[in-house]
């Protein structure tokens, strides 16, 4: 059976000015494919409403889930909880649940829950808040939209809080041979195999070091014992 | 003047499983903004035709430039050369030039020029060849869209061998003032900041570290001297 897909919408000026290297998207990538879900497609916008509205509407829409990584903190350029709420037609307000959350997380630190933290106590209607046992500050799933913060160690707290309520799918297990040859030499008999073995995904990923060429040679399957064939047929082509 | 705008797709299922952390779209974002060309948005997507197809249509039309990484190599996997051709309409075969390249190459290093390395010869009808000088085997640029390798040794040499064809705009500056308080106490301050100077691009990208909060404040525009203003405004608020 085919697996659950996913996108995800990477949401921030500054990945897109080069200040700042994504993180995010390698580690959901990881995460979705021990999960045994395929991610299908990520996009990164700026912090602009019309961009985010409509990356969200297309990819929602076209994915099982999609998560978003970015913009719900308690700054002015924090917008990705009002583009989520427009995406969606939903009103969006400080919700009481939430806020109690900040309150009691301010109070313990002898902080003021001001204006501008109570900005991430505003939810869309009808949503569900994803735990955050990093800052407090909740993330929020609404319909298959899980909504996350772009901070590292806050969006990888949240992915954990995410990842045991979805369904996955089964795991993708891959092997890889590294040949140290150069891909014109391999291309012919590995597009032979990956006529043979049409139901794996076999790709092949290239590299040069020290002015010699090689490539990891990547076998990607659900079905265990497939992936071992292939493997096995690989090495004798290239053992 | 608004500076031109460009966006980047990344294709490859070794980024989208997670066995491969993408490092063309970090480079490409940081020597776009030195050039002054503003990267809107980036889609990352499979090694699949359709999808591949519709990304380059959506993107092209979009923005002024696009780039595209990775799916050039002499392996069945390597389908970007023929998308780009079905996304324009045009024919797609191995072109003379392109073929002495690789012949004179593979001559030198005594390999042959088999049928798998010939893939990289072939070039949409109409295109312009993009010189790589790291292992020779053309990108192309058609329309507005340059191909490039997603080997990042390579991407890096292409990006190099088109950006100076390429009309910028004026280089966006940018000033970054780290500030030890949480992102809740910078909000209010910083959102009027924003209203005096909304000319410019102003940003706060929290971190923690060892439990003590604090936060990026990135101020960004073209016109040095308000840059220069700002920062200055938000240093006595802050400093």
């Amino acid at each position: 059976m085919a697996n659950p897909t996913a996108a995800m919408l990477v949401i921030g000026d500054e990945i897109l000015s080069g200040r700042t290297r994504d993180a995010n998207m390698y580690f959901l990538a990881g995460e979705l494919t021990k999960a045994g879900i395929d991610l299908r497609e990520v996009r990164v916008v700026a912090d602009d409403s019309d961009g985010i509205v409509a990356a969200v509407r297309a990819l929602s829409k076209s994915y099982d889930t999609m998560f978003t990584s970015g913009g719900i903190g308690p700054t002015h350029d924090d917008i990705t909880a009002d583009c989520i709420a427009s995406a969606f037609g939903r009103s969006i307000d400080v919700r009481a649940d939430a806020r109690a959350l900040l309150q009691a997380h301010y109070d313990r630190s002898g902080q003021e829950l001001n204006e501008a933290r109570l900005r991430m106590a505003r939810i869309p209607d009808g949503a569900a808040l994803i735990d955050n046992p990093v800052s407090v500050a909740p993330g929020f799933t609404v319909e298959n939209v899980h909504v996350m913060a772009g901070v590292p160690s806050v969006f990888q707290a949240m992915v954990a809080s995410v990842l045991p309520t979805l369904t996955g799918g089964a795991p993708v297990l891959s092997q890889t041979l590294r040949v140290m040859k150069g891909e014109g030499d391999i291309a012919g008999p590995l597009g032979a195999l990956a006529v043979d073995f049409s139901d794996l995904s076999i790709g092949s990923y290239p590299f040069q070091r020290d002015g010699v060429y090689g490539a990891n040679i990547v076998i990607r399957g659900q079905d265990g014992a497939r992936v071992d064939a292939a493997m096995t047929k690989l090495a004798e082509v290239f053992g």
